[in-house]
């Protein structure tokens, strides 16, 4: 794609109301763009990544056999008057009136929703168990959005709830989404610790978090330094260099939350009645278990994780193009025609960004290492030789290459 | 994947509610949940075609140099002020006040927005031409919501811009953009015309829409039998039989809109301050353009067309499945195994549905003409042997094919 048609507005000066580094790449980088506080336009930059972090939790919960759907952001109070949280949800639910003046409220979280949706259908043993998900801009009126895309008024988050007969069928199930979790994480390459809301035991609590580590955030996080071990420091008290219970030492860091998954039991299937026909003919409530991942904040870890004085190196799987090929000469010269003749073959195998603006080397530079894409390809001076340079931001190497080769050079 | 957790939730009765036969597919076929009047959920067969269409659009759209982002569905009151639309757009717009008092739509459209995204960075005529565009819930809150999606209060749309330095520059861009759009309704195998607000000449005119024909929706379209001719009723007077301008006969159909191409000339540039500094230094509102397309509609005037007596058949780029495998055993048996171990091998190469519910054949056979695939795979009673039966649906045609020839069997 030609970068002048990409529309990815990077800014000369810092901007001045970010305090953290992945914010201020964000805006300097031209991935975001604030609306009003808390509220963003995602950038073709962002969006591309982000597409692409929600394609890997597509497929690690489709591997486990959870099914994607899409319910809606309006909700009618009624479903939250039955579950009770119409009441006691307080100023963060969005709320509004149409034009019928009936009440709603725009979805911050869709247990009612989806207990409204299975309820009529999984009337027996035999329709479950159920694991259904979404992926969805989702509303909450925080009273002081900061953070940039971290504690946001509207955010896009992935959603999964489960349906069982009974809790050794929920326990089996959460089991297998905490490791389907653990997959994710590790594809976006993010260094994380996963915390028990009582303890750092893993696997049969009623709830867990899965937090990045990194000194921001609004969490500290006592981990130890075998990766093995996390818990929060106000429920585990352990010092920082004393020794973790797994054998490692203990360090501090002020966690982000990218993702929380609870058993939630009877606690929406009770009062809203959500019941199925069991072996034996009784009727029982369903047992539920939920399970949220924020991806517009999963965008900010990785970029806290994944820069170095503001340089940007995406993790493989989500850059947003495989290769950066450069055009150092303008528009409308022969070596400019060679560059665009680079990204069109390029194009054939690889996602191509075509720096094609009439810019100096200067800035086209220092807009790719906000862009963050591990391969450049810079066709300079010797490109009338057959002769380009090719970049490799991960290994901070630079060689020479013929373009005839360079079709099946080796792009990890 | 194993359709006991794909959440198709058929119904067994035919809903009371619907009027057209897209609609009653939808509900009987376990496609969509209503949540309240005009406002669903999609279900994952519906959203598995969903996304199909989203990937199609996106695909055309990129083609042509578009770039993709996501607006926030939050608008603020000021951009809508700017505009002049706060006060004239009436009770469909959606308001609502946030907990500081500050007032807010859900947007309906995104001209507003989009100004205020580009209008930072524009800046000079080196910036443009940009095109951009989004896939989102809109909202809109309509007094009387009826045909299931057809008209709906939150609903999925794809929604492009573009800007320009000259007329001649956004005529261009139209005729692109028309034409990526004769792609996307092409590959969704629609019949369709393209109707100007003013007469049915093609090209040229400031505003067209694209009408699926059939015999539903809220228009009348006059459209020629050669189908390169069609034009508003109430525009045209033509009567049906007569001879029309392209030479065809005349015929009539209520047509589904499902998208609607405009110049928009500096109807937001203007009032909003979006303009760019000329290559004679001169200083002007940025010229526009905007593209609509109603996605939930789409899946809709696909099922319209593609259904025979409530029997789907989805076109190839948008089915929800290649391949549906269904046991006539029950789980447990012999018979099952080997339909499972069909299924994993297909899998391999296709997206496979497989029936592994403990239904009777006819419950698995009426549903499976509602989920409306081409190729379904029957694992019955000569399964032991190594035969089964493979059902063409488009060609009406049932062959016994041997299990060792079914990786290699001829899936178009």
């Amino acid at each position: 794609m030609k970068q002048s048609l990409a529309f990815i507005p990077t800014l000369r000066d810092m901007p001045k109301d970010a305090e953290i580094n992945s914010h201020k790449i964000l805006l300097k980088g031209g991935y975001v763009k604030q609306h009003v506080a808390g509220v963003y336009t995602y950038l073709p930059l962002a969006y591309r990544v982000i597409k692409k972090i929600e394609d890997i939790i597509r497929e690690e919960l489709d591997k486990i056999g959870c099914s994607e759907l899409l319910m809606p952001a309006l909700q009618a109070k009624e479903a939250w008057v039955e579950s009770g949280r119409w009441a006691n949800y307080g100023k963060e639910l969005m709320r509004l009136t149409d034009r019928h003046d009936r009440e709603f409220c725009l979805g911050p979280t869709h247990e009612e929703v989806i207990t409204t949706v299975v309820r009529d259908s999984a009337t027996s043993y035999k329709k479950l168990p159920l694991a259904l998900y979404q992926i969805q801009s989702k509303f909450r009126d925080e009273f002081r959005p900061r953070f940039g895309l971290m504690r946001g008024r509207e955010f896009i988050m992935k959603d999964l709830y489960t349906f069982h007969t009974n809790e050794a069928d929920l326990d089996e199930w959460y089991l297998k989404v905490r490791q389907a979790y653990i997959n994710i994480l590790d594809r976006l390459n993010l260094h994380y610790g996963i915390v028990s809301a009582c303890s750092g035991q893993i696997g049969g609590n009623s709830s867990e978090e899965f937090m990045v580590l990194c000194d921001i955030g609004e969490d500290t996080i006592a981990y130890s330094t075998t990766g093995k071990y996390a818990a929060n420091l106000e429920l585990c008290g352990l010092e920082e260099g004393a020794t973790a219970p797994d054998g490692g030492t203990i360090k501090y860091a002020k966690g982000i939350e990218v993702g929380h998954i609870f058993k939630l039991g009877t606690k929406y299937s009770e009062p809203m009645g959500l019941s199925f026909v069991d072996v034996d003919s009784s009727k029982k409530p369903v047992i539920m278990g939920c399970y949220g991942m924020g991806i517009s904040r999963l965008l900010m870890a990785v970029l806290e994780q994944n820069n170095n004085d503001l340089k940007v190196l995406w993790p493989t799987e989500i850059a947003p193009f495989k290769i950066h090929v450069i055009a150092l000469d303008k528009p409308g010269t022969t070596n400019f025609e060679i560059a665009e003749d680079l990204q069109n073959k390029l194009e054939q195998k690889y996602e191509v960004l075509f720096d094609d603006r009439a810019e100096s080397a200067g800035v086209k530079f220092n807009d790719a290492d906000l862009i963050g894409i591990r391969y450049r390809v810079i066709v300079g001076r010797r490109a009338a030789e057959g002769i380009v340079e090719v970049k490799d931001v991960k290994e901070n190497t630079t060689e020479e290459v013929s373009i005839a080769d360079l079709t099946n050079y080796h792009f990890e």
